[in-house]
């Protein structure tokens, strides 16, 4: 069993693996069973509750394949550092917008330039279930973190 | 209708986009229906038929991952760059020698210590279906690449 300890750590470990990384690949399954992928920002570090946030217009077709399969992948790679992040987990849209306020940020204004009075803005939230990552400094070997243990 | 000279302009465009990233993010679906990544290091340029193939341990997870479902998605990213690109398709395990020898390189032997004198070793060939892009040049607006409709 994971205890509230090691729990804390794997956040803790997560958070520096993403540290200098501002987009993550999402791949969801379309309606047809093709996995497309798109570079997504990531609106803050990750929640001490192990989910992950991002803002993302209500209209696009990642939405409606979310709601169709919830499963979903969210890599990252950082090529200099030799690093590469897998983030597997559940997604869903949540359109509250006291978590938008508390989740924004100035840089987002690239992709959604009428920023919070955009009226088809939401948020993805992804509970992350299991974290693998690869670096140089282990020789790639693959490491796991798995959020599914821990009640 | 994809022309033939259409399908080598987009080919030579995927070659383009592709140069100078080693390592791709490669998603697969589990039996339990969740989405993984893993780096893989691609072993050749997109080959003129539309095909991408990956170097692989044929007794590795991913490989089940493969025969259980065949839809996979790659996403390469070059944060440098500011380039971001998803390839769709679907995946099999392709256990030809000749192939192999083809397409070796010495870069390789950092995952494969006993190069082709592995007994383990296999190919993935993926067949692209879709080839998605955002750069910055085009301010991040989603460009496709399709491979459907040639025949």
């Amino acid at each position: 069993m994971t205890t509230a300890k090691n729990y804390d750590q794997q956040i803790h470990k997560l958070r520096e693996l993403l540290q200098g990384i501002d987009y993550g690949m999402f791949t969801t399954v379309d309606e047809d069973g093709s996995l497309h992928s798109c570079p997504m920002s990531i609106s803050s570090e990750i929640n001490s509750d192990g989910t992950l946030w991002f803002f993302i217009y209500a209209s696009s077709h990642k939405v409606k394949e979310v709601e169709h399969y919830q499963q979903v992948n969210v890599s990252f790679s950082s090529p200099d550092c030799e690093r590469y992040i897998s983030i597997s987990g559940t997604a869903q849209q949540i359109k509250d917008r006291d978590k938008m306020r508390e989740l924004w940020k100035p840089e987002l204004q690239t992709w959604f330039p009428k920023g919070l009075d955009e009226p088809d803005i939401t948020l993805l939230k992804v509970n992350i279930s299991k974290a693998d990552y690869w670096d140089s400094r282990a020789k790639f070997k693959p490491q796991t973190i798995s959020f599914m243990s821990y009640a």
